[in-house]
């Protein structure tokens, strides 16, 4: 990979926009890699959840340049022996708590490599409560300009990963639900074939739309969403509010459309 | 225009800050046009609000150097039959959906030109439910990176316009409130001259100020805003909350000072 | 300091994020400094409020690089007769109205020195309600693009100071609530030394955890922040939220355990 173009990072953490914290990580990276640019994902995830973490960085990363270090922060253990780990992941590098916030990233991948980072590589302080800033922010950025990754630290066999959010049995969840209302379902596109749509909170919605704008308004539909996953949306409305889902709700397979309640 | 400077690129849109949406597109210029800079303007135009859309960008863009590249995805009709558009205009380059949200800045500038943007500038794969990623960003890092504006697709006589926003017979409207309460009127200050104040919602404000620390604290007032317009402020409280008005109500000319209301 | 790596600029305001507002003060930035880095600290300090915009700036600018310029503005007394300062401490700028929203970092250097800015560096039309983008934008993105700071305007002997946030005579305040709830004081680890934890709205607080997740789940401690004073914490809960505390809160040393409430 060219050293010519500047470094890239991007952050994923649930600190909010409130605080100095997101602004003293990437005061951090610029001290360590001047140059490098560095690009938001989101910091809005819920407070502690992990789920939600692993789910925005799964949906952002592939849309960046190989060789981009993500740096993914929802970290309700700092400061416990929980490690910190970096990942080197389908032409990209990650670097999170091993929690499990990168369980959907590696899911998604054929292999990947993942080492434990050692703390030298962190700030020469490193605080009980703010990793983000003494110690992912400082590895991510010596990696975007150019620590190799062997060198961040040992070889570790298995991270922490997160039940997998694969449809079993024709049971899903919701795996997010965004700004619009749009209930992003663990449904793929295949996965809806034997059914007659999908069953949430005791109502089934089994209109289909190819488009927002194709469905009529105050409907409920189900839609192939940019995210690869089947979402439960309704034109100009906000389906979660209608239907009051919110993330981790149960979604189940709907086998036929007078099935359970409506 | 010199391309020694990086390029520079703005995005405007409603896709808020708790989601990956934004973070995605800035992949997408990172990936196409790397080292250019990519600078907010807002993501949180109120959902669907095209007319919040094109008040955002029309107040920000003039503050940008030449040749940069301003996407503004506030999009209702993603993925029906509305075209994606880019437009030259003021030395600046814009590019986003044919639906008006666009409509003042191009009032603003004398002479603009238009194209039909070709979905072969987009990703290989354009999802019907996200073109802000597949198609908006990558034509704008591809204008940002070099792509010339000719060959950004067929001449387009005249895009969607929203209704102009002058007042017109004394009759005007309020375009925008802002974080701090301050009501941003479609009234510019000559306007102001043949009458006694502004009439919103039965009350009239006839008081006026040169800056916010000129005002009784508690007393409404007229103020030339750095929007150009004419804004009815409260100082350090939310003339918003107290008037009760929201983007899209009506102002109107104040002939008296003992007209209406109050 | 070297000119061949980019400048560094950083924001602090309280113009929020659903506005314009700080797209434009960007744009100035990439319009006089063309290449140079801008970081968002945050933009949502509460509105007006001075002192948490000093808390937020000193609690992040020792992370960025030396020569880094850092843009405060908090500023209700704008287009008032309140001057525009630009400070050099620490090694590093900063430039913002002289209301005392630059106490902490000026307290917490040796030494600094501070000018008056002369309009002359700010664009050529100067509005009496937006001097981020009008007048400290362009300071600060002259400075970074190379303007010796002497030649920013007249020393001035001593700007205006808030009142100090050390504690005395075992009376301090509530500096920040952040986030996660967290209620960050104004005392130091040893200013706990004499007393057997600390007292905020009739409660005392004196439990003592090294890391969040040390402390058993429902419980309040004491913890040493990221921000170097202890605050007081609740695992996986909101503090503020249990103990409805807000900034410029009332705290003080607890003599003993059994003292006052609970």
């Amino acid at each position: 990979m060219s050293r010519m173009l500047p470094g890239v990072l991007t952050l994923t953490t649930d600190f909010g926009y409130r605080d100095h914290y997101v602004g003293a990580m990437k005061g951090v990276v610029a001290s360590l890699a001047p140059g490098v640019q560095v690009f938001d994902i989101t910091h809005d995830v819920p407070s502690f959840d992990i789920a939600e973490g692993a789910f925005a960085i799964a949906q952002a990363w592939r849309s960046y340049p190989d060789a981009t270090v993500h740096v993914v922060v929802v970290d309700p253990g700092v400061g416990s022996s929980r490690a910190p780990i970096a990942a080197a992941a389908g032409r990209h590098f990650f670097v999170a708590p091993d929690n499990g916030v990168l369980s959907q990233v590696l899911e998604s991948v054929g292999t990947s490599s993942i080492r434990r980072v050692e703390t030298r590589h962190g700030l020469r302080a490193i605080s009980r409560t703010f990793h983000g800033r003494d110690l992912f922010a400082p590895v991510a950025a010596r990696l975007a300009a150019g620590l190799k990754f062997e060198d961040v630290g040992p070889s570790m066999a298995e991270p922490v990963r997160l039940p997998p959010v694969a449809v079993a049995a024709g049971i899903g969840a919701v795996l997010h639900v965004d700004r619009f209302g749009n209930i992003v379902t663990s449904f793929r596109q295949e996965d809806l074939a034997a059914g007659a749509g999908l069953e949430i909170g005791g109502r089934i919605v089994g209109s289909r739309a190819d488009s927002y704008a194709d469905a009529p308004e105050g409907e409920l539909f189900l839609i192939l969403g940019s995210s690869g996953y089947v979402e439960i949306s309704l034109n100009r409305g906000s389906a979660a509010a209608s239907l009051r889902a919110r993330a981790g709700a149960h979604v189940a397979l709907a086998r036929s459309r007078s099935g359970q309640g409506v």
